[in-house]
């Protein structure tokens, strides 16, 4: 017997994408279930009814990712129905939780296909087309080793910084700096807590990375620093691309260095994004990376510390090329009778202009090891832009954390930022879709982590705000977006803004746990959000459930994501205490034993389920997280005796990373209690 | 005081609908939340923050309608996202539950807007952009005497066929007959039973309304004849558009005679649908609609005996104008360095082809009380060609009860057919639509309706085909349908043939007791599909559930609407008889007192509950209706002492309506049994 529990396997020459930490040393031949040809990877396993399938990180679905097939892809579609295969990240780790217990991660830098029970009921089936690729079978006792061990392998999660668990307002677009400041007095004119607001595409000049438009935001420096006085941080956005621009010193650099990825005759790959034609930095060549990297400096020495990369799976709205072509086409019908085939070919034409496999496949890398195609490394465009930005961070600022976070990323980018859950839209269902991503986020590495609260696109209601919100509170990325031409939809914009005002006061008495929770899963490559199968393993009901989680060492969460609910129902997987939150200050206790209930919860509250044994620390709210006062501690719980309680604290940064203070805590207790009585061990 | 239940307000000259059957003396004054101006009608009531609104029949979102803000206007659009305004029907009638309890039903054809809740928590605003319109408004003690008052004003609902109460087979498409066999004997071969197979669009020449394809089906009247005495009946699929074509009787006769709908400069209204370029028959002048309605007497004379009316919104793909209008634009591009917004426009323009305002402002139509342009009158246009076939059918075959149903609708259309739920998905959650819109299309008369199990668009999986299964046995209209492209989905395509087949006799067993309700409920005013808050009032748990019904007068029902469920959360809001179907002969009974439960639902069960001292009746499956044999009658029940039962048979057919016979049953017991002792009285 061995008790290796990774095993890799490499095939051809594949393309190092720098997904694992840890060089491992490749295993011979094949597991059973697995076969290779010369054209493709095909990884097929049968599983039983009962198997469970877990992972697959940012995809729709349930947290049981079995009866689906998705495409690892990154890919710029913010409709996320319940049949889209792909979404903005690609992570292609699944774990098999059934007669045999084991992970798969294909580290394959484009698409590959995961049929799990889609085309037969019991039928896994991995697809990767391409001789070239390295695959991982990993195994552990339970899920949660599994995950370790992957995660052990891809190694350590990012920090953000602990203002970055603060709440985050953000809208496409907030267009001066009057338009900013009004969001600001927004919330602290009605006692609503916050610590950021983010600057979207149009703070810049002409959507020009790395500018800042002065007519709209004159004299930024003074104007970020103004801010911060407030205790607010402007977090801006940064594009893959670049605008042609002559004069436009980051688009002359990268032309005149040959920084940008090129076409098929060398020349500059241009497509058109937000600021019309651009062209894509070549982040897998080394040099280009650096560049790139380092001009995120021009915002931090205007005083920002906090950035969101977009566009960067790298999102085509039109090729050159590929418009002309359109356009040619469309001008073929000019004049003539045409059918309806022809109508449905105009149509597809100009939808199928954007983020098209055409131009990936006319657009190339000049990386380390020569020149690739992009659509051979298509999942890792956004990961290396990111890797940039924070390998540039190191140098530009190491005395600061600064908060970064991706649309596209891919496995191993956990090492270096957070990503956002991408796009999705003001719908109920996508409450529930962000509380199924957390875990599969989590199992990736992917902890600091959150969607965009209240939906991106489409119109809200007052009502899916707060609902949202409720969750929301939990999401380390606690950020409330939205899109261009939808509903206002900041908080204090609401009717009910007692209830609104509440719940954001609730997040910041639950930050030092959340915090803490989040500190200790980086630490022991753990997961922060747990699917009950995984903390109540063999409890048949609690591997059901698909719309609660485990939210750190002591807490249940179960939030409502349906319009004109009184409640909803719960599983109560053991003995836990409910505590159901008006405010802070302000909850009912209540006892429950192992069963199914409906648990009543109005439209302003929030009901949290302790375990037996476990407590959960709150502190006084604040206004942001700075004013967080940790000597206001106080722990809930339903104990017998003692437990401890470990609070990890930021105390400092050093090379761009918060430097972690641990206090232990030893709370004593008999039976539930609201103010249990602790001390310092 | 007064027992006037009806209110009628009248305003301008308001276009006659017909959708009224009564003719009611309009009231003098308003009631005090309406107020109107001269260019439009404005409904504004506060609700408190516990009143619920039922109503507007096809539209999204859950049975109670807070919180979203509706369109009544007839739409094209497949993609029924929760945020839709419009679907494809327009049902402008809504209850208001609360503090007082009345419905509003505002009478007009073109776009009605019910903002409940949307814009603000407790307010509904509804509004008509015109100056003409008629509203009612309805009292009652409670919702559902609200809803048979509006009933009684809207006449009696059309009553199917016997058999079409059948499992029923369609895709788009069985091109050929060949295909048509074989679908008949995957259902026949597998013993799935079975009573219709469905002819899309591609069954006719050239999609030509009333041609059949000589090659695709050969001898089309031996071919039916044959198909028939397998006991299938052939359902064909009529579109609203008539093909331009010189040497097509149809086009030429309606070209002749005045029968389309005109252009601004009095020439035919000229649009492309699936045909390519079509003109729409008048379906608004009496005389196009009895042309157009006796042309349906070519397939009757083939032994046609049922139609799905589709495309009658109308939908329109773009008219010749808009097209070449498009094509210009797009022409401006060629060459030109174009921007972002102008790439935008471009997509927009394509896009924005189908079904544009434009084109339905442009189309007039010739009714008995002069011109009027569609766009006033937009919601009639389909009810009109519906009711053009229904009063042919009685001139046609007055000896038979011809099957028909519509797409496109408005309240009075019942009177004249059935409508399906249009074109959704295979989504998980369009079951839970499905279920959700039984109810508000039953109060709007449409009790012969049922969405498209396992979902029209996207690909299907077989655990969603057997959870929509298990929905789909309690809808009248009981039909599998699929789009072009997507992935098969005739029940015998699945692994878990036995799943399904017992699924399929199950719904046989249970078709006399469906039959006896839906006859029932038309004869009542009733609905046969209820929310929970309907029959148990005040019962603040079940006014909350939106995923169970009751159905008829016995059952209540609670699908599993969610992937990788072993069952689900079920509200009983009474003491009742869980009845757990593996197969009609195999089941397992338990008895529940009111409250929450958890039911494990296996992937092949249905879950049945009967209410207290009331049975459900249940026959032998067979695999066809006309071999259901009423001798095999049994009854299912938890009574103490006597409950009666009366059961509805069709006995013949007069005047193209089915004529029904009645049994009624004593049935005996004490205590639950699955095998109650029974006689007629």
């Amino acid at each position: 017997m061995t008790d290796k529990k990774i095993f890799k396997y490499i095939y051809g020459k594949p393309f190092e994408t720098d997904a694992a930490a840890e060089n491992i040393t490749a295993s011979e031949g094949l597991p059973p279930f697995v076969s290779v040809s010369e054209d493709f990877l095909h990884i097929a396993y049968d599983m039983t009814s009962n198997d469970k399938i877990y992972g697959l990180g940012e995809a729709v679905r349930g947290i049981n990712k079995r009866g689906w097939i998705y495409e690892t892809y990154c890919s710029d579609d913010p409709m996320h129905t319940e049949t889209k295969r792909s979404l903005y990240g690609a992570h292609p780790f699944i774990v098999i939780d059934g007669k045999e217990v084991f992970g798969i991660f294909v580290d394959y830098p484009d698409r590959v296909i995961f049929d799990i029970g889609y085309t037969s009921v019991n039928k896994i089936n991995i697809t990767v087309g391409s001789p070239d690729y390295v695959f991982y079978i990993i195994k552990g006792e339970t899920p949660m080793d599994v995950v370790k061990n992957f995660r052990k392998l891809i190694g350590k999660s990012y920090i953000a910084p602990f203002w970055s668990f603060g709440f985050q307002q953000s809208r496409w677009s907030y267009y001066t700096s009057d338009d900013v400041k009004n969001v600001i007095n927004g919330y602290r004119d009605n006692d609503f807590s916050i610590d950021a607001v983010y600057l979207d595409i149009d703070y810049m000049e002409a959507f020009k990375d790395f500018t800042v438009s002065e007519e709209r935001f004159p004299d930024f420096v003074e104007f970020v620093k103004l801010v911060r006085e407030k205790n607010i941080h402007l977090v801006p956005i940064i594009d893959a691309g670049v605008k042609i621009e002559d004069g436009y010193d980051v688009y002359e650099e990268g032309r005149d260095n040959d920084y940008f990825c090129k076409d098929e005759s060398g020349n500059d790959f241009i497509a058109a994004v937000w600021p019309g034609k651009v062209c894509f930095p070549d982040f897998l060549n080394p040099k280009a990376a650096d560049w790139f990297g380092m001009k995120y400096k021009t915002l931090i020495d205007c005083g920002i510390d906090g950035f969101w990369n977009d566009m960067n799976e790298p999102a085509i709205f039109y090729s050159e090329k590929g418009l002309e072509e359109a356009i040619d086409k469309v001008l073929e019908y000019k004049g003539k009778n045409i059918g309806i085939y022809d109508f449905f070919g105009l149509k597809d034409t100009v939808l199928g202009l954007s983020n098209s496999f055409k131009d990936y496949s006319s657009m190339y890398h000049n990386t380390g090891s020569g020149i690739v195609c992009h659509n051979k490394v298509h999942n890792i465009y956004g990961y290396n832009m990111t890797r940039s930005a924070s390998d540039a961070f190191k140098k530009i600022s190491p005395e600061k954390n600064i908060l970064m976070f991706s649309r596209a990323s891919y496995i191993g980018m956990h090492r270096y930022s957070g990503i956002w859950m991408g796009d999705n839209q003001s719908w109920w269902s996508h409450i529930k879709l962000n509380l199924q991503m957390l875990p599969s986020l989590n199992m990736c590495g992917f902890l600091y982590t959150g969607a965009d609260m209240v939906g991106f696109g489409d119109n809200c209601t007052e009502e899916l705000a707060l609902r949202w919100l409720a969750l929301g509170i939990f999401n380390p990325l606690m950020r409330n977006h939205s899109a261009l031409g939808t509903r206002d939809q900041e908080f204090y914009r609401f009717e009910n803004r007692n209830a609104f005002r509440n719940l954001l006061k609730l997040r910041y008495a639950l930050v030092p746990y959340l915090y803490s929770e989040y500190i200790k899963s980086i630490e022991k490559d753990e997961m922060m959000f747990r699917p009950l199968a995984f903390d109540y393993r063999g409890d048949r009901f609690a591997e059901a459930v698909e719309d609660q989680l485990i939210v750190g060492e002591s807490i249940m969460i179960a939030p409502v994501y349906e319009s004109n609910s009184i409640g909803r129902m719960v599983y109560v997987p053991e003995d836990m205490l409910g505590v159901s939150f008006r405010s802070e200050r302000d909850y009912t206790i209540k006892s429950y034993r192992k069963g199914h209930y409906f648990i009543e919860i109005p439209i302003d509250e929030v009901v949290i389920f302790i375990k037996k044994n476990k407590v959960l620390p709150l502190v006084d709210s604040a206004d942001c997280t700075a004013h967080l006062d940790y000597s206001t501690l106080r722990f809930i719980g339903d104990i017998e005796g003692k437990c401890n309680y470990t609070m990890c604290r930021e105390s400092g940064v050093s090379d761009g990373r918060s430097i972690i203070a641990k206090e232990n805590y030893e709370v004593v207790g008999t039976g539930h209690c609201d103010d249990l009585s602790f001390g310092k061990e």
